[in-house]
């Protein structure tokens, strides 16, 4: 279909029931505004004023182990804690409110504060892939967890508040909003269709092949058809699984496998740290049946046409809809294209 | 309710159905993360470089008037069309696309390329009011358009792409994603209690007055119960109003005034030029009937802390929910206690 490369439409999105618009002429207007700093100087391995470093006190005077692979804390800043009063207001279902439990915790991802994803062996990154399993099991299993939240904000651009190598987890009593979206339309779509959403997805996607970036034998990395972000990626396991709990040994090599492939290829295309949020939707963990979940990661990077040029979501997109200037097609085409062999090993 | 002022709890915005977690505990976290630039040095009040300033040549080779109030022309890099052929896909439900019609207008506020709102007379800014309401009334009656959406990006941080005060107007066929949520939930506001949702909400409001920033005899500012940036506020008529074809000339210059107010306090309050995104959500111009729609304005500025720390909308956010720390009674409180004199003119 000709239109979707050439010319304004809308796409829309079976997961959200959101629409983005597209505006694949648009890729040629000038740009006077912000230009991102360039990506800071090579940290060293042992940061002493980094307070996720091995054997660094932190802001509550705990001391972090000499720890040689992952380390796993409760953040001391959690935005969610244990042991809160339930207690709610709702005035004429304008005024409403109710109290959230949960809890917060941090995972570093090796001692190294010189590290990242893309360049960690996807031997290390297994180590986290088993991390993020047991925390999910963990606290999926308290009474005061209903949904387990695991993502990373990676870069300064991305609001990273430290650049040790690290991500978060956020479990709640709630299912939030996003999550609480994909299991309506996820729901919605088994009881119409007898099948998957995410399955049928997939089977469509490895068919016409133009939107695949990569895959191993466990899982692929598609620009999904709705992508909002430019470089936007969704990661499907291609077996029917709700969660990381049911993950085989192969299927937890293979995630960290895909990760370190994702990550090299986003670092390459712009020959910079690549910037993104990245994260995993997983069923909620309130012991109910999930038939219709099926386990994805999405990366959101801001990126758009140079590692200082980016994509800001604003305007228009705050108050109507997203919209983007180049498709997913030509992104995909692009990350494809793009070594996995990471630039400042070559 | 002590709770909304000390525990993790999440609010309901009814407007939309989501929901956004407030901590209100978590405002001492350390922060190594980015500073934002400090705003640049005063521009000059002409720049022979701006494609927006009179006089100057465009990307299209147009030349702009030597206007001297506002100036209004077509975006040479429009994201919408008109005149696009009717086309669409579905497969499945899974792959979804349909092409866009619409318009893409831009609106110079001033002649002047070092003003900004918080800095023009509510005079001059009544002469933008009025361009807004001939632009609304001029596209909504075309065939193509059903939907007009005008907003501002404002200041570098929320990717202005050019620092000449000026806002945009992208009016479309489809009514976009944020105003078809409002659209369902004043509708069944009004169906279920016979009564709009933001009168409701305002009488709530002005009987609480501890979120209400400013007002005048027609508008009022509000930091909503729910709101997710930091000193996010909500401007609503107190008369009820589908859109601004409907206001009166007295209600033209209060909206002047009140945008003024609301701008000069912004900039007072971390001494700065303050960023935001800024837009009006108005019932549709489909010729259908919208007697539940009530006239708003959103104003989304990222600033958290300081002139250099903000708010970014990451990780949690985007996977799951937004998150906030400084609660909105307290934002309000600041923004109240704020000079209506800007600090550049002290
Ligand atoms: O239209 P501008 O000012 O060039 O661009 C700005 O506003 C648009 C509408 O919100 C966004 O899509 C762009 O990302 C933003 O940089
Ligand atoms: O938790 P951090 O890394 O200090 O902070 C970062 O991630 C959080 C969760 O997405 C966001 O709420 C913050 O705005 C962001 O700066």
């Amino acid at each position: 279909m000709s239109f979707l490369q050439e010319s304004p439409h809308r796409r829309f999105n079976p997961l959200s029931g959101d629409w983005v618009l597209v505006s694949p002429h648009r890729t040629k207007r000038p740009w006077s505004g912000q230009i991102e700093p360039a990506a800071g100087a090579s940290a060293p391995s042992h940061d002493p004023g980094c307070y996720l470093c091995p054997g660094a006190v932190r802001a509550n005077g705990a001391q972090n182990p000499a720890y040689e692979s992952v380390f796993v804390f409760d953040n001391d800043f959690a935005a969610l804690q244990p042991h809160v009063t339930v207690e709610a207001i709702d005035i004429g279902g304008l005024l409403t409110a109710r109290t959230e439990q949960g809890r917060c915790r941090v995972i570093c991802f090796s001692p190294r504060h010189d590290l990242w994803l893309a360049r960690m062996d996807a031997k290390d990154i297994a180590e986290v892939v088993e991390a993020w399993r047991r925390e999910f099991v963990d606290l999926g299993a308290r009474d005061d967890v209903n949904y387990v939240q695991i993502f990373e904000n990676r870069g300064p651009m991305m609001g990273a508040s430290n650049p040790h190598p690290h991500c978060q987890i956020w479990a709640s009593a709630s299912v939030p909003n996003e999550p609480a979206r994909e299991d309506r339309f996820q729901a919605d779509y088994l009881k119409r269709n007898s099948r998957c959403l995410l399955c049928d997805y997939l089977a469509k996607e490895t068919q016409a092949r133009e939107r695949i970036v990569c895959e191993n034998d466990s899982f692929v990395a598609v620009a999904p058809f709705w992508a909002v972000w430019p470089f936007e990626l969704l990661l499907l396991s291609k077996r029917h699984l709700g969660a990381i709990d049911q993950f085989t040994e192969p299927e937890k090599r293979d995630l960290a496998a895909m990760l370190k492939s994702v990550c090299v290829r986003y670092d390459n295309l712009f020959q910079t740290p690549f910037p993104y949020t990245m994260g995993f939707h997983q069923r909620p963990t309130d012991g109910g049946d999930y038939p219709h979940w099926h386990f994805h990661g999405h990366f959101y990077p801001p990126l758009l046409r140079s590692a200082s040029i980016r994509k800001f979501m604003v305007g228009f997109e705050l108050l109507a809809s997203p919209q983007r200037d180049i498709t997913p097609e030509a992104a995909a085409e692009r990350l494809r294209a793009c070594s996995e062999r990471h630039y400042l090993e070559r």
